[in-house]
């Protein structure tokens, strides 16, 4: 069910972006009651024109590195459980890819389970 | 009022991804009482490291022809709507262009009427 | 906490996108409390195929130069303040950018104020 976005500067080495992602779902699964194998993300690349970031907003120092994830998903998650979340995608991200904590931007947007069809033209959760 | 962002894997033919997007379109008219004319998309194409699927998730089969559709409109369609909704686009993309019905995946975010301004700095929905 | 997505059609002169988005920012401060130096955003050209708009719905004429504005922020701004930022970010890309004040579409999504990480993987909004 998430509809994963991942928005970072191009240059990255190959392969990485997939990592990304691969993290950020590993840690819904983990996290969030994420099901196994809903795995949905588009990753882009922009030039410094393109991804826009302040690099001190709430005195948290940012760099070109930045990673934007932004994810769709269903509704009833708990304030703790998206906390347990974030730390998840920060920590992995800066153990496994050394990417700076300071550097990963998270942005939840929440629907109805009746918001998707995952195909055949069915909404999946709805009943 | 819906804004339509519509993401494929690249090397489709010239003018694929415009019929998918009147496709979906005529289907949001016929369904959900989206009115005429209320045609606004974004149509990006991705490579394999950019656009990340299971292939089996809910035992569905999927293929790089996969389309991922997220549309934001307005809140307030039934259940029943929605799934008119989702059928007609799986139906109609098959039956138009031959994309396999397990190869739409749909996503919907609902927002406030008031949430939209389509020119001239005028909230058109809010009054 | 608004993440800012700006697409618009490609050729655009050099520089162009971020002083768009750069407006967006500061109207976005100046009417719906938005933080000063919270200015995240994602700015994307696309081609003719890429970006679809109805050129009269709602009997508003369009043109290629549409610039289509789609921002996450938290939930809890009046409608008064919507129709106020609304305004500006018309009023000010026309009077700043030459830009036609017909072209200027705008989408909000909203979201609860745990739904944001912004750098450490800690929810900072949320308490």
């Amino acid at each position: 069910m998430p509809l994963v976005r991942i928005s970072m500067m191009s240059g990255k080495s190959e392969g990485f972006g997939k990592k990304v992602g691969e993290i950020v779902y590993r840690a819904m699964v983990d996290t969030i009651n994420v099901p196994e194998k809903d795995h949905f993300q588009i990753i882009t690349e922009h030039d410094a024109v393109g991804l826009i970031y302040d690099p001190s907003y709430l005195d948290i120092s940012r760099t070109d590195d930045i990673i934007c994830i932004q994810i769709t998903l269903n509704e009833g998650r708990s304030v703790a459980m998206k906390k347990a979340f974030y730390k998840a995608v920060a920590d992995r991200l800066h153990a496994d890819l050394g990417v700076r904590k300071e550097d990963v931007l998270i942005s939840l947007v929440e629907v109805m389970k009746e918001n998707w069809s995952f195909g055949h033209g069915v909404a999946q959760y709805a009943d």
